[in-house]
């Protein structure tokens, strides 16, 4: 057993998370938000996204958010752009890394963004040429790897065609997001050993979520594979839309913790991560998802 | 990596987990509880503890328990004996099978049964003396294995020595406890390999805490480690009395998923397990502490 010695932990809580709390905070607290991300550590951030208030009010004034906030060098702060136009939008803002986003369920691809997985992909690629000529990086999303809340289970060889092509299009890194939290750690090797075979381990990251409990089993499963990047969310935020009460993205405090046991270097201050965390729940009024903030004595 | 194909869970809610709860419950409740238990295929339940029910008001009655549930053939009712005068009372009570328990820290030894922990295994020969001439089996517990709420960090070599001295004084199984739950899955790891120097692997079980999180994760490497019997508690009884609002002993109910997740069979209907678990919840008039009974939609 050798695990990485270092691991890069991508911060969603202000995208992912915020997007899927009922309610919509502030600029000011968005960019308070990730002004304590970047104090905590963290190396990379998704801050917003360009995606019409309308349809997404939690994510409304993402360019003011990225007009606010302090960027610090070496840090990544990323945007994720559902089409062109949110795109166009994210660059005019000044972003320098955007995502990207598909599915690995048939049925969550039309439900979700109202187009087939092969037709979603085609919509990247003028953003990738864009991106391509403007030096703009792009990560890759893929959804409901390991189970889909229309499809049930989902296998890894439905994945790794969604991320190789994303990974042929361009993207630097493709994440592979367990969306529905069901998938254990034995399928998440699966899961890695299959797509590493299209795409390589280097450029994978996990995304798992704490719905069943098993989010830190499966980072530990993915870090036996030599997977090295996970997404994560302070405090949990997100929580699940498919199951009321019940816990969403997995808590960056939490991953933190499980890897400072493991000796796994991530450059992130804990206290400090746990302080964020306390301060955005705060805000929206609810009790942190974290287990290692309550354990400490806090809510 | 060769998982075990069968597992046993040693079901410790109707006793560690109900001794931890705030409120205690009527001896009627306790009988649907672990016949509940007994239904939903568990082949092991520690039903109560023989102890003064001046110190412990929650565990009363654990004759009365007894005397009242439903003993299905080839499933094992133990009880805690935390002394002779317990354990001649648990045999008293027709019990067959009974647990001794020491810690692998001196503080905590010291301030949770007010002796060393050498005086408190001298203090067991009794009855292993006894146990042997009558035929009952007795399990042994070490608490505080990676980590102690008065020292802090517990080292492997700590543990080794007090598992060996319960093996060798005669217990067939002995469990090793992460009371406080701050271990992650590197330590566990390291945990089994030193003791099972001492104490043969298929004689060691593992008792997590999901106070920080870890538990599933720690399930998971102690699994990679050849353990196959894991201590858990229904709707995760028993809370943290450490931590306000934090999680205590992993619930069983998320153990089961992810070892059917892993395929490993345990002879237990979740189904059954989760309708248990949140009956005994709606008792104590608290939600549920299993994740996967939450995921389901349940409180």
């Amino acid at each position: 057993m050798s695990l990485p010695k270092n691991v890069r932990l991508v911060e969603v809580g202000p995208r992912d998370g915020l997007q899927n709390e009922a309610q919509p905070i502030s600029v000011a607290d968005k960019v308070r938000l990730v002004d304590d991300l970047t104090d905590a550590g963290l190396a990379y951030i998704e801050v917003g996204s360009f995606v019409s208030p309308k349809w997404v009010p939690q994510m409304a004034g993402s360019g003011e958010v990225f007009a606010g906030i302090r960027q610090r060098e070496g840090v990544t702060y990323a945007a994720l752009a559902p089409n062109l136009r949110g795109f166009e939008d994210a660059l005019a803002a000044g972003v320098k890394e955007v995502a990207v986003f598909a599915a690995a369920s048939e049925a969550f691809s039309q439900r979700n963004i109202n187009c087939s997985i092969s037709d979603s992909l085609k919509r990247f690629e003028p953003i990738m040429e864009s991106a391509r000529s403007q030096g703009v990086r792009v990560r890759g999303y893929v959804s409901c790897v390991l189970g889909c809340p229309y499809e049930g289970r989902i296998s890894a060889e439905q994945v790794a065609p969604v991320a190789k092509a994303l990974h042929d299009m361009g993207c630097y890194e493709v994440s592979l997001g367990d969306t529905i939290g069901t998938g254990t750690a034995g399928d998440t090797r699966r899961l890695f050993e299959v797509v590493s075979a299209q795409v390589p381990r280097a450029q994978l990251a996990g995304h798992f979520h704490d719905t069943y409990g098993q989010a830190l089993a499966n980072v530990y499963a993915s870090l036996l594979e030599g997977i090295s990047v996970f997404d994560s969310s302070v405090a949990g935020l997100g929580g699940c839309p498919y199951a009321k009460g019940a816990t969403g993205n997995v808590a960056s405090e939490d991953v933190v913790y499980l890897l400072q046991g493991l000796g796994i270097e991530t450059g992130i201050d804990l206290n400090r991560l746990i302080a964020a965390g306390l301060r955005i729940s705060e805000v929206l009024g609810r009790a942190t998802g974290s287990r290692v903030a309550k354990a400490r004595g806090v809510r």
